[in-house]
């Protein structure tokens, strides 16, 4: 191990704290008890890595505090026992983002905003000629959301930064934080649209003009400008390179906890596809027209929704409708007109293919009457109705890079111990979608998962326990000094 | 045959329209060609009744002329191919109502307005010391509605008074027409609200307290101040009494016209029950969770109203869902909460009961996974789902007046011709409720069906020829002479 006094980074990063250099060589700041005044990445062994300790209690004192912008609906009695309805580029999200600016400025970091609203903040290294490697994940929150989702990934990664500046550790390139805005979707319809944009796969004037769900008055362009963060720098990943990006999240599936293992390692993402389908019959009086007379979209609807979840379960895929509208919306109205939203994801882009085909030869079919798979089953024939299927959104299966994920493996065994890493890590794949999907189009990519207490997200109970939080972060941060090293060694 | 050339009546009539008797009397007034100068209904045989011919023209004229208020989509191309969307009490509703007091009023009709809003016209009799015979509807549409729901049966009510002056009719007691309001309780959110507090099965308060659906700042009584329509006198059967209640309407179902008849004789209405039905489940992120994992509430939602279809076709019932709402609403969240309206209708009682006993039975089990009727067939077993119902209005079976539907009978008959009778005519339930519901409650009442083109109602193509419409009004007509002359023969 060398130590190097003089560092001109570390230097950096104490002048932008405001600290006297001198003074914090002398040791006055009280940085944690780790010995070490200047470690180097290039020169960490296995046990300098273990010691990389994360402090539990400050991050979920991070998470916890940041989330008193948005806080939503109470689940329980404890301070901390509420959701979060902090939808992106609301008022809320610019307390919160002010909140990253500010922390991680004051932990030494540069923070540029793009055209996007992503806020890359970044702690120089050694070398400053190359990408930094990121930690990364968004702020924002469904408007029935929890605590972890999202906000846990980037406090980890703020962690990252305060354990790295607590060990004084210099990495050799630059390593970063980015908050991505609207990962969710939720406000402004469209999922990781910004990191889409970074990524070059989403055009920056789709995305400004998209428009927020309710009311529907405001677009993402006009909402950055107002909160302050339509930046200068353009959102590509040109402006801003990043040389890998790593992402912790909680796993908002069941499989971890059930299976009793504490780290995900995710080698990919599910393929998934969203339709809209849209069912049209006849409006008719609820008290007037016998069964066969009508023309009823909300009962062809059910039988079409109950159909893509049999095919789900017949193909070891998955098919959920989350939204539905119907006309004119009356108790004693047959409704002439229904819309839903269908969203169907597998393992394999072979299985959601399948899928299409399958609900494209069988929706109509239903819908004019035929029995496909028992569908009308003691129901009165009806008139026949008519089913379109539009394709809204693609997204092919996505496969991890394999260092990235090497990187995370080896630090979850220095974590969780080489005899436990068997017994406590499994090997999945991502259900959902995530800034990572995008962000390794462009670079070296994996993610971490950690367990979510029965699964639940996107829900204000979702929940995982302070251990498990810093059990991750933990893995984050010596995946990121790890990929940091393999760069120092010249080895990626 | 009397003839009686000084009826008292008549003279009132005369003078209300402004007419010289004595001119009157020699015929200077162009009335129709009908040579009867005073023809009283306790005389009038057969042949005179066949005799009192409505004008088709002139009926669809007041139809279409009282449509400029209130005009609604357009379906085609003539000038009159569009629906109506002429909510109670709104500026559109004054204007139809202004039209209809100043009409009945010129054919020599005294109008009041009761507390309600309901304004009845009654055209003087030989006797005026008992109630009128009323033929009645509503001038309020849904807000995509047709021309024809409540508007065919006030207009048919008009031209009535115009035959019965054409033809210089003194029936035995007053006449009258009735236009009540907020019958389609599609502003005011209850049906029929105006005819029940006249029947006194509303009280004045809760109907005066409605607030409108949209945007929800009016009342009822607020709205009848507003337009003018809130009348002095008390809305009862006590201030006002009627001596029956007929009304024209179309069928709004697609019966009549399925079996090629011209009336339906209508003896009485349907049982109904009006449900809400909540489904709680769990939300969940549909990429991360697996099928067993999940309480998806919009599943099992489509599962129950698949179901509500299947024991309707067993019970010769009706079930209907005309209302959904979901939450949260977003494409990648499995919905944790449904609730949906639910009506169910029969001829009898007894059916509704057991179509309630039925549901309050299936609905829990199925949501907690049992395999009633195959209704998890080819599903994943998922986690319980908890299901709550409320019944939120009962309306018993109502069977009309024997007398009032043999007078229709007759008058059908009559209209038809005795040899076409049988093949023309239907004798049939009514599955809406209409405000002969209440109006059956304090007075003998009965209810013509003419056909609607393919059933379709509450739609802005609601349509019944031009010559359905006048044999209505000609049933209409006929039927109301015939009670009087059973009045005045003292049959009833």
């Amino acid at each position: 191990m060398a130590s190097r006094l003089y560092s001109p980074a570390l230097r950096n990063v104490f002048k932008s704290l405001g600290v006297n250099w001198t003074v914090a060589l002398k040791g006055r700041r009280s940085f944690s008890a780790t010995p070490r005044w200047n470690l180097q990445t290039r020169d960490m062994n296995e046990e300098h890595l273990s010691s990389l300790r994360v402090n539990q209690c400050r991050l979920l004192e991070d998470i916890h505090y940041t989330c008193q912008w948005g806080t939503g609906e109470r689940w329980g009695d404890a301070p901390t026992e509420t959701g979060m309805s902090r939808l992106a580029l609301s008022d809320s999200d610019r307390q919160a983002r002010d909140w990253f600016v500010e922390t991680t400025e004051s932990l030494g970091c540069k923070t540029t905003i793009d055209s996007m609203g992503n806020i890359f903040a970044i702690r120089p290294g050694l070398k400053n000629d190359k990408a930094p490697t990121f930690a990364g994940s968004h702020l924002d929150t469904q408007p029935t959301g929890g605590r972890y989702d999202g906000i846990l990934g980037v406090t980890a990664g703020v962690e990252m930064l305060r354990v790295l500046n607590d060990n004084w550790v210099e990495t050799e390139y630059p390593v970063g934080v980015v908050n991505w805005t609207n990962e969710e979707g939720a406000r402004f319809p469209k999922s990781m649209v910004s990191s889409g944009v970074w990524a070059g796969s989403i055009s920056l004037e789709d995305a400004h003009n998209l428009r927020e769900v309710h009311p529907g008055t405001a677009t993402m362009a006009s909402e950055l400008a107002r909160i302050g963060y339509l930046g200068k720098t353009p959102s590509s990943y040109k402006s801003i390179p990043m040389a890998a990006h790593f992402e912790l999240h909680i796993e908002q599936g069941p499989l971890l906890e059930m299976a009793n293992k504490k780290i995900g390692i995710v080698k990919g993402v599910n393929a998934y596809r969203w339709f809209t389908v849209r069912v049209q019959g006849r409006d008719a009086h609820t008290g007037t027209t016998d069964l066969k007379s009508r023309a009823d979209a909300l009962l062809t609807a059910a039988k079409l929704i109950l159909h893509s979840h049999r095919l789900a379960t017949a193909n070891n895929a998955l098919a959920s409708t989350g939204i539905l509208h119907l006309t004119p919306g009356s108790t004693n109205t047959v409704p002439g007109s229904v819309t839903f939203s269908l969203d169907i994801r597998a393992g394999k882009d072979e299985t959601v293919d399948k899928m299409t085909q399958l609900i494209e030869r069988d929706f109509p079919a239903i819908a004019s009457g035929s029995n496909i798979l028992n569908s009308q089953e003691g129901c009165t024939p009806s008139l026949p109705l008519s089913v379109s299927i539009t394709q809204d959104f693609n997204s092919a299966a996505i496969n991890f890079h394999d260092t990235c994920i090497s990187c995370v493996k080896e630090a979850a065994a220095s974590v969780l111990g080489l005899e436990k890493v068997d017994a406590l890590t499994r090997e999945m794949v991502s259900g959902a979608g995530h800034d990572s999907v995008y962000a390794s189009k462009r670079c070296p990519t994996s993610m971490i998962f950690i367990p979510s207490r029965e699964g639940i997200s996107h829900n204000p109970r979702e929940f995982s326990t302070e251990e498990d939080c810093a059990l991750g972060a933990q893995v984050l941060t010596q995946s990121v000094v790890r990929f940091d090293r393999l760069r120092a060694e010249g080895k990626i």
